[in-house]
């Protein structure tokens, strides 16, 4: 029998604890898993035999090392800053650990401890980071194996309503963090490479630059760039790319309409507004909007951002009820982006019966022989309901693969790592098609941004 | 024989320096001027008798607290975070003190102790902050002394260049340090009081929404929010007021053709280009606009921001050569707002023949016997040359006749202070007339936002 331990079972978790539940009889698993909410955590296990669920502090330091130590292996599924105490804890008593979220510098810290103990610490492998690195990984290092030198790259992503929920203008409902989605692109200039040229995008511009995309089956997404596009620039070993670009993935017309919140400053999460708890969802708009005894808050709203009246545009603020006079912020002291997150949410909560769906979209060129080439390849997962979403299962599965392959060895390299290597990413993009997440590869026309050398 | 120590001979210290000599028999004053650059300072003074200059660099402790025992008060003109050791010197010699700038923490910690020694410490006695205190207060104190409440302050400061040198199509040169003018604005949104209800304007909105202020004989300017419009609220005694705004004035279409560098990103401070020294200006454009093989820069710039080939808005950017390919930005590793300053200093640097002009505007609005009044008060100051120019004359003019009138006992109430009492502004604005810088107050029918309470 071979000891699992889950740490935190959230949002995300659903299919990972269902997955490794199918997989116990065969390979033999026991399941633990530990939270602050044991009621919440016993919900995802049913009876199922071969499991506990157990009450875990992270920050307990005597419970936590005692199920680390009775583990074979350690799932942490909280969020990235509180992974570094189990993670030691996992040197100590020298078990591999994964997690879906980004390598912290605490953690690559940990990396010769983890190689000297021959232990596996795998992260960002759930979808985003996680099966955007394993699918992009496998294209490029096919490429070089053919002969093939890489000379663009562009990845998107998106966390989305699936097709037969889509029903509201924006075409969106928020799937994951609301938080993140209304902060997103803050905090710098968006930074890129195109033909050679690096290119600034500052975060009022971000949302009027972008590009769009077509899926098969799925129609037209468009994307905004992220801020850093170069991150994993030498992790790829694309050095010598002449185009690499990040984005996140939206349906066409999203952008041009959230770009009027940017606009107005109903983002900004940098400073409070005082009397925010007494506003009105009408007050909060007209606090962007100048002063006027004879015109209405629409009006001044239209006129600031040049919106017909006939612009679709205007008709999904109407959705959104922004004009209320009578629905009231309710926040205390709240940053702008805290009041519209709010009320964003009134409208784009998931009901009971929405389905959600991530979308990728990865483009490769390439040089091979003089001639230029391109492989689009492209993943949608929709989710089946409100608990096991397209997100849980983009996380979640590749996370439980990747902890059945270090359990069974397939998975054998030491250190601290994310899923970049065919060790990793073959098995595991392999499992992920009997579940049905699948990349289509398609050959297209070279179409970087200056296929005919002008 | 009063001694006078002067520290720091800066660009705003010529016409401090003239008014103190020209009254320095008349009123028995001895200069010390001390400075690093020697030879700069000598040049202010000439071969006058009844000064000296000495070396003195403020951070040597030695040096600067014999300096400042020998003298009866000190004017430090020194940038305002070199301030503070001298202000300890003088608690400890008991002298008096006087400074043109804001009121740092530490500065107003020295309070009890400069009242305990019966000192006055004079700050923000310049122009913007000064003058601006100064007149302010002398027309809100006359409508309370009449019994009128006040309910609107508007004040505008514009430090432009004058009509006689405004030959560009910008209207506008930097006469002051240019760094302040390309990162105006940044750092928050602008927060200011209309009518009772509080507004906020992001920073790259800021440029669109200005105001217009017509002021007689120098035709219309226009002028863009300050960050915190409330910074004077408490101390003016302004509490109950309905409309609170302090803004920056430029010329008419500065502003909107300013926004074109904020919207593209080029005023950003907060990133650097690594490849900027073997930048072209014309690069440095490109680097924020997308890539295209067979678009030009310019079509692309216009396209960006909607401008047509004959707005007058276009004429402006060419005038600055922005899309010269071979002028190099020659800046290494430089943000965004160092290469725009850098090519703007290009074409708005004053020239030998240069004069400056310091506008400002101020609206009071009152309510009296139930009726509702408005007094606009206006101020020009033309420059005389590249030494006497119209910013040193504003800055200058008033630290010395606050000095003098600290030295003759006619400012005496002790303490860390701005010159908002009338024991401080009404001598001072008074000799002021007497050199040309004056006030025109206007009754105007009140121009608040609702006049009409509608």
């Amino acid at each position: 029998m071979r000891k699992i331990l889950v740490i935190g079972a959230g949002k995300s978790t659903s299919y990972l604890i269902k997955y490794l539940l199918e997989k116990s009889n065969t390979e033999k698993l026991h399941i633990t898993i530990g939270d602050l909410n044991v009621e919440q955590a016993k919900k995802l296990i049913g009876d199922h035999p071969k499991t506990d669920v157990i009450h875990l502090d992270v920050f307990d330091s005597e419970s936590r090392s005692k199920a680390i130590k009775n583990a074979d292996i350690v799932v942490s599924m909280l969020p990235a800053r509180f992974h570094i105490e189990a993670a030691k804890d996992c040197i100590t008593y020298k078990k591999h650990m994964v997690t879906a979220s980004y390598v912290s510098n605490e953690m690559q810290e940990l990396d010769t401890e983890a190689k000297a103990n021959n232990l596996v610490f795998m992260n960002e492998i759930g979808v985003d980071p996680g099966i955007d690195h394993m699918s992009a990984m496998k294209v490029i290092d096919n490429i070089r194996d053919e002969g093939g030198k890489m000379i663009l790259f562009e990845s998107f992503t998106g966390g989305l309503v699936a097709p037969e929920s889509d029903n509201n203008l924006w075409n969106y409902k928020f799937t994951w963090n609301p938080r993140n989605v209304v902060v997103a692109g803050q905090g710098g200039a968006a930074k890129f490479l195109q033909e050679d040229q690096f290119k600034y995008i500052p975060y009022h511009r971000l949302f009027r630059r972008t590009e769009f995309l077509d899926v098969d089956g799925y129609g037209r997404f468009e994307a905004y760039a992220n801020r850093d596009s170069l991150k994993y620039q030498d992790v790829y070993g694309l050095e010598h790319v002449k185009t690499l670009y990040r984005g996140t993935m939206r349906r066409v017309g999203f952008s041009r309409a959230w770009n009027v919140f940017v606009q107005l400053g109903m983002t900004d999460d940098s400073y409070t507004i005082d009397d925010s708890a007494n506003m009105s969802y009408r007050d909060f708009v007209n606090a962007f909007l100048p002063y006027s005894p004879t015109d209405s808050v629409e009006l001044k709203f239209r006129h600031a951002l040049k919106i017909d009246q006939d612009d679709i545009v205007w008709d999904k603020f109407l959705e959104l009820d922004l004009f209320n006079p009578k629905k009231m912020v309710e926040l205390e002291k709240a940053t702008p982006a805290q009041i519209l997150q709010k009320i964003l949410m009134d409208s784009w909560t998931l009901s009971e019966e929405d389905k959600d769906m991530i979308v990728m979209y990865h483009k490769f060129g390439y040089e091979l022989d003089g001639n230029k080439y391109q492989i689009d390849s492209t993943m949608v997962t929709l989710g089946e309901d409100q608990t096991y979403t397209a997100m849980s299962k983009t996380v979640g599965l590749p996370v439980a693969i990747a902890t059945l392959a270090i359990l069974n060895g397939t998975i054998k390299t030491p250190g601290v790592q994310i899923p970049i290597s065919k060790e990793v990413y073959e098995p595991i993009l392999e499992e992920l098609k009997n579940h049905g997440v699948m990349f289509k590869e398609t050959e297209v026309p070279y179409l970087g941004y200056n296929p005919l050398n002008l």
